[in-house]
């Protein structure tokens, strides 16, 4: 933490949001019908019309981010004394509510990294590039927010380096532990942290196993909820429904429920209003286009002017669980979101988002005044945790788990169903079938 | 088969080529730049430009089939003396080389079964609407021919019933064991059916108890390369990669390579001549877009026009295996089609249809040579196999799988993996991973 402090006295940002007309290499393209950077490279802010059979609202348009490429989400990790460390930056993003959060030791794009800008060669790039097959304890392509980034798509990869490695003054070797730790506090991991630990494997263990290891590991203070994480994590058997019963639940909603999108000038939009400074809906509502000026300086100073999305208010992604046959399960929801890959990605229990157009009447949401209520020591997570700030502006959502008692029924609304860990990793290891608000809130369980 | 005559005896087909002008509700929209059904509904041949850096060509434009509804492909099963049997359609369609294949129980799109062309319900199509969940052994969404389709994706489904079952006389129960037998004669099964059994899963079993299981099996005739495929698909251990591994290939290669396609009007395809009776390529190869009038009869005579997809040669789709460590391997491409949901699938080792335009220099592309002079005693299988007769005129491929000895190296080309018939099943399972023809192939696999 201090050392954290530390970082953040040593920079400076300056962000200043700024009209349209002014931001120097992006504008509005007439014949595109969008905002774009003058190489075509980054990513652009486009207008989509949505038609849809899911929800309320048949049909709407809407802003969203357009980035088709996929970048790099990555962490160096290496052993010390037997335990994994994983080298974390202090990264500054312009829209960070704390200025420094820790990142990926790389986070790129393939415009940074072909170096479109003519900057700096991204630090420790030639790792990931010349990683051999053996090194790479995890490479997966994971979707980012639906509702914001139309398709959009990370490769969240882990390699792991046996020599000695130069790290520069920014980084720092953390444990998973020290990383699941800091997430308790808010805003101090950044979301792109957060994906990629999300999907480290655990294996496939049998009950019983798992019950000798949490005998065993009494004494060493595991908590019974911890004990439960991890039995719901490892274990193959006892689940509420099969792989194959959660994939036919999966079939049969998408099969259902069509998602149209076309793109419409972001000009013509319907209900949005194409402002100087914002690109904002008529009501106020979901969220705002906007343009910002940044300057960061360290021992030089960098400054570029670019759009960014701002939020109207803050969200709440949670995930309610509840011991079953004796193992902790997650009532998961299965959404649709306009930018997703494939129509519907599993997500956590409740999930409200500002930008969300899917919103129900006051109070309809389901499980969202429980979780507001939740007593205390039901409560096993809670912090707020930052959205990331190279394109959202100071956007935090509350992030929550809960442990239910049996004032929740097994019994779920149409579009929920029980999972386990073990199954929730599973989903997640096959790519886009975990939506990135329910990764978040994996991220943060914990089994010591 | 005698059955089957005597079911292509019973009806007639007429079908015959006619100009585009003459279509009955189909026609060329100049707004959309594409033909459609005057209901909108079906499917609409559009013309796309591809963009990828995948492969030798980096641009082309082509025709291709947009039919965004998901449909049914259904099979209703039942046990009779302790065996599930499968309920079989001899279906005739109108672009079928044997009039008549043994097709799914149900084989229905969306516009099909809400009857927008106002025929008859589909047969037994409320068996699916009204399953119970304990009664679906298996619902998937899967891919189509992704050079020929934009993204289509049907819904492989089976339900067992335990009550009985009225059977209209174009209809059988066969085991599985039968439509394996029957699909080693060509052109009997159809496409539908072969991908719906594709998706039967297995189980996983440890190595030793399957060594016991073809131990006890000897006496009963099992062969050896049969008792080879049971291992390759129950046994969870000795594969050459992990399924993690595998990830990682695919994630490397879904990173690299891009994919954009865009709608272009059909009349302004670059190299494709839109003709009165065809919409062909300049030079006469891949494939042409026809119109068609069919005349389908049994006792009432049914008659309607619609555009078809006719192949300008045959293809060859092939599977090298190869024992390794004593575990059959099936030599894997990663291929990039542009119609694919997510840039690549998995498909087989050879797979050379006419219609894709990834072809590389005459006796480049690898194993085509090695599979078409394979000595008899190494070919498992080999059959010409039907595309869907709703869409393509007497379009047929030969299906062959190849067990390769030494003179195959374990080194494979830079986007081919070793994978086992356990992990096939296991990526056939999370849907969009196993291209169609690579399920084809599967399907042909028999343990008995």
């Amino acid at each position: 933490m201090s050392w954290l402090n530390e970082q953040n006295e040593a920079v400076s940002l300056r962000i200043e949001k700024i009209p349209f007309a002014t931001l120097a290499q992006w504008g509005y393209d007439a014949a595109e019908g969008r905002i774009r950077h003058a190489s075509g490279k980054f990513f652009s802010i486009d207008g989509i019309r949505v038609n849809t059979n899911w929800g309320t609202v048949a049909e709407w348009d809407q802003p969203i981010i357009n980035q088709p490429e996929i970048g790099y989400l990555g962490f160096i990790v290496k052993e010390f004394d037997g335990v994994l460390h994983f080298l974390m930056q202090a990264k500054i993003e312009p829209g960070n509510v704390n200025y420094v959060q820790l990142s990926p030791t790389l986070q790129a794009t393939r415009s940074n990294y072909t170096q479109v800008h003519k900057g700096k060669k991204p630090r420790y790039l030639e790792y990931f590039q010349q990683a051999k097959p053996e090194q790479i304890l995890l490479d997966q392509l994971q979707s980012e927010q639906g509702a914001r980034f139309l398709r959009k798509r990370n490769r969240n990869i882990i390699i792991k380096v046996e020599d000695d490695i130069d790290i520069y003054e920014n980084f720092v070797w953390l444990t998973l532990a020290q990383i699941k730790e800091l997430m308790r506090h808010s805003n101090l991991v950044n979301m792109d942290t957060r994906t990629v630990i999300s999907g480290i494997p655990f294996g496939q263990v049998q009950s019983q196993v798992i019950d000798f290891f949490n005998f065993l590991g009494n004494g060493k203070g595991r908590s019974s909820v911890e004990k439960a994480f991890l039995k719901s994590a490892l274990s193959q058997e006892g689940s509420v429904h099969s792989i194959e019963n959660i994939i036919t639940f999966l079939t049969q909603l998408k099969s259902v429920f069509d998602l149209e999108v076309r793109k419409v000038d972001l000009k013509q939009m319907r209900e949005w209003v194409y402002g100087e400074e914002s690109i904002h809906h008529e009501t106020g509502k979901y969220f705002k286009v906007i343009a910002v000026d940044v300057e960061i300086g360290n021992r030089e100073v960098v400054q570029w002017s670019q759009p960014m999305v701002e939020p109207a208010q803050e969200g709440l992604c949670a995930f309610v669980c509840k011991e079953i046959d004796g193992l902790l399960h997650f009532a998961v929801q299965a959404k649709l979101e306009c930018g997703n890959h494939d129509i519907i990605e599993f997500a956590p229990t409740v999930q409200c988002l500002t930008g969300n157009y899917r919103q129900t009447k006051e109070g309809a949401l389901p499980f969202l005044e429980y979780v507001l209520h939740a007593p205390k020591e039901q409560v096993y997570f809670d912090a707020l945790q930052s959205e990331e700030g190279g394109r959202f502006f100071r956007e935090q959502n509350r992030n929550m788990i809960i442990i239910a008692g049996d004032e929740i029924s097994e019994e779920l609304p149409e579009n929920y169903i029980w999972m386990t860990l073990n199954q929730l990793y599973t989903f997640l290891k096959f790519n886009n079938y975990l939506n990135i608000q329910a990764r978040s809130l994996i991220a943060a369980i914990s089994f010591v």
